[in-house]
């Protein structure tokens, strides 16, 4: 089941340079781990912002938020998520 | 090259019947055959509404532009163009 | 799993009143139908308008698109849906 | 007499973990409580954010302002209230 | 209880003039009546718009809809509802 | 001749508490003497947000400006102005 | 007093171009009338748009209020009035 | 002196076939003759959209505006200007 | 050549209260210098903002910019330019 | 490829003076190179406002999104990007 999720990230000019290294790492990994499993299906970078346009698959909307909700940089997301199915004209 | 479209679709109540099918059937086709092309990469429907979200694939924007201007149900689409590039996380 | 789907309907002035009570009708029908599924499992009429604020209870996204699209008043709503999952407070 | 209510939280990165704690506890005890007496009878979360959308059974306006003023989180939330009446097709 | 209703009205340009004068004429008995009931407690007009800003004061939130789902114009308004409660600056 | 104001009041989460209360203490004296003048002639909490909704009967945009310039609490508001006037279906 | 008024014009393309004619002109006379009296003491037009901006001086919001809604094209224009008052800075 | 130009097209559907091509080819004549004379620096196609980004280059807001005005298509476009100044950057 | 101008000013709470006298007083000098010029042809407070409306009568473009850029509250406004001509209905 | 591309600059208040003027020479310098190059083929201040409007001549997303994440002042602007074709009417 799919979602197209948007997230828009801001990371306070203040955060100590480690603790940011530390997240954007965690993120990654965390990212990465997703994409292998399947879960975390596209991933890409919207140009010229901090921000990325993403397609979950994922069983339920319960493990969907519990997903996005444990992301490293979660608390300096705004994210938006859209339910999808699929279309009609697609092979 | 990658471009993230989303397209709202509204026809219009007083088109005729037969001509709303044959524009159905050939956007459809006209999908299909740029999907094969490999340059229509994607394809989701929007759950709840008459919308896509889409992937393109090309080489640049006049090619994108001719595509979605040829649209046999452009007349009727609002179309919404973002820009993506590769994502440092992607595998 | 279960997801926010607010409808906010506008019926053309120059629909015909027969046409219309029969949607109405049939989109009552719809509606009820579903709720003895257990698939419609609230919905309410928002205060001075024609709108409505549901909660649906669906095995996936394809099922909600599916119910979603042929409501018979589907042609004249404006749908937004927001997908939901169980909060930590709920008892 | 129903009210759909929306609250979006917004913890300040800054505040006190013990402060933050405390408050959080404060919160789901008094949501709880509040859903036993049977006045917030919806709480879900929103996929993807620091958000609910809840439904408020009360008998005034003035209850349910009440209600919502002294949320423990209420200085970190942005609220919306919306009046709801029973809908014609529900059961 | 009371609540804060703005209405915007669009009266279609090809309306029978026949059926306008009467449809503002049963408007405007209809507000008066519910004046003199004292449950529409103050209607003004916002300045350079045909909109009225309103307060109303009802038992219930099935009762303001009520009210105005009749409004002989409600097909040609757009009506916004905010439910209000005592300042405590209030006197 | 009357004025719709709203007011939504943001105070810092750093401002001292005892600045904090006396502000709020002559925002509360200061409201009250201009309502015993017949100048502020309603004031309403908008529910779930530290917000109000008044009606000013004042004699001129320059009184009015005088006045809410010089609210105790005016650093810390967003306010917006409507000019009304009579409605012609009021008693 | 002074207020700042926009008016943006959309006259319906389907409008009789007789009477289309007779309201611009009637519109031209009844602005330069209201220029002569001293109460439309400016009108700009907005570059590139059918939409002007401009300053009345009136006695009450009743009256600026009546003129507004006897302008000849008012059926046909979005109106926003916002109010006034010296600038300390003005010399 | 630079303006940045943004004009949406929407040509209605009912619009007899041969005045569109007309328009259409007045348009295009219109444009290019300014190119020409050097007022009309850029003109550029939105992609995906009935759209175009244009720098104007002239010397007052009155001859912008008379351009704008005269434009063919005018009664069907919505304009937005944004006046440019050099940057300290440009070469 | 006439610009609508519009600023709103927000001068952050920590700013000196010494270093802001200094600045509201330069703003005021600065203001009234370029009204004696005849360049600054028009201030008017919005009732109930820290905002005006004001009305540039420039040369060009380039001077307008240089004129609001060196504003003494310039960092702490939001400005926003409308170019306008003369309206055919002026007298 | 043409890519429009507008940026909002906001440096924060509490920059080291020392950094900021090195941050706007680093990116003057860097925005003058990409000139020479022929990648950045228009910029110009937006009146009034710390913005510029842009347009990028670049062979591809990935390279626009390169040069604007490279930005000195990326970490304080805001960036929109519009896809360009060329227009059909341009000489």
């Amino acid at each position: 089941m799919l979602f197209h999720v948007t997230m828009d990230v801001e990371v306070p000019r203040d955060l100590d340079p480690g603790v940011r290294a530390d997240l954007v790492a965690r993120e990654k990994a965390y990212c990465q781990d997703l994409q292998e499993q399947g879960r975390w299906v596209h991933i890409w970078r919207v140009v010229g912002r901090y921000s990325n346009v993403s397609v979950f698959d994922v069983g339920s909307t319960d493990e969907l938020h519990d997903i996005l909700w444990n992301l490293p940089l979660f608390p300096f997301m705004t994210i938006a998520v859209t339910p999808l199915c699929p279309h009609p004209s697609a092979l």
